[in-house]
């Protein structure tokens, strides 16, 4: 079969969420109004949303707008004026490309082909069809690649997905199921089952498995592979069931200096391996000496035990910000995708140097991958690399990490064994640590290549070249308010305010100073920083290039005594001086990572009432 | 004598510019209307100049005004309220302390003590008054601190300048005159040799000199100590000629990758000093070995030659910007105060374990200090120091160096060696070098100490603590346009418009991208970069964290149909995905340096005339 013609228009447009519980913050409010959009289909004045989306408060008028127009008919001229729209919009890939290895906000673009012979296919269901031919699962299996056609099945359903596969919001992972059956793949990612995910499929049907091939795949049970994941802190806001990702309250996340485990921010990829310690086998590959096995008693034992205080940071940490200003891909996180705790366990130098690293080594090769024991269906693992001289350097302190907060690490952060790249972005932290591969080249996998990059405002799904820009390692400074909330009442009885927040750069660069503002940027305070529990005498000062841990802020301030509403801003100072940009628009990807613009959060001032 | 009280109030108040020549921007034209403003004396409407100069376009009526009221008189109470003005507006040290140690843009606050028999001194000459006492210079010279009070001589006559010490715009270096001559300080600080000087100065005379000891003062002839200073190229848009300062227009800047040393920016402290090469010695001290001493020749035969590519930028490039939003302390550097060039020497780490330096150095030390060959007549020599780590480290790639661009470094560079602390604010990469000290502390220098860090827009000379701000090391991304210049016009009918600049980061975190924009900032397009000279290969890609030199960059873009007017903007992004502030007001610092917003130039678009 040759390489079908890609021409195609978009008369479809869904977008929805996952079963995941929102945040109660402005944004959530944005995403349950367009949850409200579910199913509607055809319906041209969506093709508006992206520029709808940047004037938020537009939002919900245009939702009613799109929603009494829901169930009228269009002919495919109106059809085809739509697709242009779309088009020139530059939203093909924009919105195919949401969501690739998250589970949060899902925008579908659904494809269409120009084919006579499916133009009018309309909804349908999955029910038999006699018209439609019989295949094996031998011949499906032949439909792999673009050039011989995506083929899978479903439920008994044959299924051409080829000119889908571009659209697919979960980006090149689709081909995972290419000649096989979708099933398995779908209880990995949960924000497949919803009924139009069920309806867009039903438009690529070319036939029927045949009876004896789908006993078979029946045969093989698809269990929930999540049904292991552990117990999890009710406290918690969920972006994303499965796999699991959620942050704790603002305000819980600045009342401690180290994040108790229980409220650290949790973000998997994957389902929680579960991994026996006794059997853990941790193999080093890539050097001189051949490969080296390490069990967890090994690491414990033959290495010295080395603790640091490190805070992770996910790169989407407030991406929600930039979902206010255009929608982006991936998680909606708000700004607690942060914590900060103490590590325990072997450098990764020593048992680089017990492997047989030794300088040499650094002539040919620059990156130090690491495989997570978390897999797909495929047995693909969790993967990602860094720097070589990150890895080896005794200033770089890369542990292969088996305590958190003075405990064994829990499940959900890589027991028994994690790496812990501190001053790097949590992407490169790997949990459930199984190999590393000191290498030439960098991880191959989706996450480092293809994912966790920054791109130019002005770059969209349609011109993003991945290969243009670096992983994302080191992260840039960073602040945020934790304390009051947006949209907070405060009481002029009150007469002063006190702020709070967290601040913390990457790549060891301590922070020196954070700037405060109650008139949105125009005059500034200079906050106090902490850098341990309150009360308790601070963390001795780090040697210079090693400041891993976060700093807590705090300022109280006269309340401006005209003012009912306050703009409290704050902003950031590292010591090589870098300092936060202003605004979200510039800094604004369509991936939502590295959203560090000062943060801005609004409260209203109370006056007194006469209560005595 | 009893230390005096320092209640005091202001009357008068003097801004002025030193010889140097000016740039043609349009700083440097309200630079010359406050030239303009040289010797207004008991002017009370300059009190509002620091909100004034805010909003540049006020700031010429302002000056009109207040020469109209040039010579009027001022009752005393007049003279009280508008020292309460002044004071209120924080303005006590935010002139005093202006140029610590630089000779550009001077901002006096005259100090006129209470005491009734000065109150109506007024102007007076430097005649000799028979009134006043005559002093031996043995009484003189016991006038050398805040207890005992300070006196100074200058032309035979004896000053007590107790109360002006705090007020002194070169800061605390007037001290180090206390007991002696102004003569040749004056000679090395040149701002000093203009009429008004004289006037603030006669206004704390108490006495005279008597004869002999004048006598004797004359015999020590005070030469020009700039006088062997070498010859520049008149290219050069000089901000100050003692000491010598100055940088190329930007449109040079970018026309090479590797700057010219004749074009590369100079900014120097103090006089050249003239190094025999035969007879220079370095000197290492610190470490358990004891004292090294290293002539030329042993620099370059008994360690290896080690060459890198490094930009090095001054910590006041793009001051200009910030003396447009409120006036700083500092010379008025445009963007060019940054060149890029390749040094070749000894690398430090190499000399440091010749001097025996061993890990275990590192328990007890944490700096390396740098003194340079140049001093100031007191034998006070430029200082500085860097991180210990940074030194040692392999990857730091610190040099002493002795080529630039191939060749003996210019006397102007540093002439036989200086330090090249790649990376990091040109302040550390001390010329002429003649000491290294490995140490416990950080370099007690001035210029370690008391300037060259970074403070809080809100943050003024009442209430700054320089204890409180860390020394600037690492610089902070920054990029500038270079071509075209601010208000240029360009033709319609050119079509299309090319944009040039340079981007640089420190701490070896390489430039990754840059962003351009021809509205202001609302949307965005990637430039090219270049990394080596036009047509040629560029530059090896540097190991991760060694990204030494800048990045050229250009963009060639269509002409916007309907403007009539652009506003350029660029701003970069390092592979620490740090960004650029947005606007300059909120990185205002009170000594100008950081300065490393977007970018923005302004130009007009002509529309074609019917020529043909």
């Amino acid at each position: 079969m040759k390489k079908r013609q890609r021409k195609c228009h978009f008369s479809t447009l869904f977008v929805y969420i996952n079963e995941s519980r929102r945040n109660r913050s402005d944004t959530s409010a944005n995403l349950n109004n367009i949850n409200a959009m579910l199913l509607l289909r055809r319906c041209h004045s969506l093709t508006r949303f992206g520029s709808l989306i940047t004037q938020r408060h537009q939002v919900t008028p245009a939702v009613a707008s799109c929603a009494a127009r829901l169930c009228s008919s269009s002919s495919s001229s109106e059809d085809h004026r739509s697709h242009q729209r779309v088009h020139s919009l530059s939203w093909k890939h924009g919105l195919a490309g949401l969501l690739a290895g998250t589970g949060a906000v899902l925008a579908y673009g659904l494809h269409h082909h120009h084919k006579a012979e499916r133009a009018d296919i309309g909804v349908q269901t999955l029910k038999k069809s006699s018209s439609l031919p019989v295949f094996s699962q031998e011949e499906v299996t032949k439909h792999r690649s673009l050039e011989d056609g995506i083929w899978v099945t479903y439920k008994g359903g044959v299924y051409d997905i080829t000119e889908f596969v571009a659209m697919h919001p979960g980006g090149d992972k689709i081909m995972l199921a290419a000649g096989g059956a979708l099933e398995p793949f779908w209880a990995l990612y949960a924000v497949h089952n919803q009924e139009h995910v069920l309806e867009i499929l039903s438009d690529y049907k070319v036939g029927e498995l045949n009876l004896e091939d789908l006993k078979k795949q029946q045969a093989v049970k698809s269990s929930d592979p999540y049904s292991s994941d552990p117990e999890r802190h009710p406290v918690l806001r969920i972006n994303s069931l499965k796999p699991f990702n959620a942050e704790p309250p603002p305000e819980i996340l600045s009342d401690s200096y180290i994040t108790p485990s229980a409220f650290f921010f949790k973000r998997n990829h994957l389902p929680v391996p579960q991994v026996d310690p006794a059997s853990y086998q941790l193999h080093v590959e890539g050097l001189p000496g051949g490969v080296l096995t390490l069990s967890l008693e090994d690491l414990k034992t033959r290495f010295p035990k080395h603790t640091i205080t490190a805070t992770l940071q996910c790169a989407g940490n407030r991406r929600s910000e930039m979902n206010k200003v255009k929608l982006v891909k991936g998680l909606n996180w708000g700004i607690a995708a942060i914590s900060n705790a103490t590590w325990s366990g072997a450098r990764l130098r020593d048992v680089l140097l017990a492997a047989g690293y030794k300088p040499d080594v650094a002539q040919w090769a620059r990156h130090v991958q690491f495989e997570g024991l978390d897999t797909d269906v495929t047995g693909t693992t969790y993967g990602a690399s860094v720097p070589l001289n990150k890895a080896v350097s005794e200033e770089g302190d890369v542990l292969l990490a088996y305590e958190m907060n003075g405990e064994d690490i829990p499940p959900d952060h890589g027991f028994p064994v994690r790496v812990v790249v501190p001053g790097t972005v949590g992407a490169r932290n790997v949990k459930w640590l199984g190999k590393i591969i000191v290498s030439a080249e960098e991880s191959s996998s989706h996450w480092q290549q293809n994912d966790y990059k920054g791109f130019s405002p002005g770059t969209d799904w349609d011109t993003v070249d991945f290969k243009s820009a670096p992983a994302i390692q080191e992260l840039p400074i960073q602040s945020a308010i934790t304390t009051p909330a947006d949209s907070a009442t405060i009481d002029r009885s009150d007469e002063t305010l006190t702020v709070k927040g967290y601040a913390w750069s990457g790549g060891g660069r301590e922070v020196v100073r954070v700037d405060v503002s109650l008139d949105g940027g125009k005059t500034w305070q200079v906050a106090q920083l902490r850098s341990g529990e309150k009360g308790q005498a601070p963390e001795p000062s780090p040697p210079p290039g090693r400041a891993w841990a976060w700093k807590l802020w705090e300022i109280t301030a006269p309340l401006p005594p005209d003012a009912q509403e306050l703009e409290i801003v704050c902003k950031a100072v590292d010591n090589s001086y870098n300092m936060q940009p202003d605004t979200v628009p510039p800094i604004w990807n369509l991936r939502g990572v590295l959203s560090n613009a000062w943060h801005r959060v609004k409260v209203k001032i109370r006056e007194d009432e006469d209560e005595e």
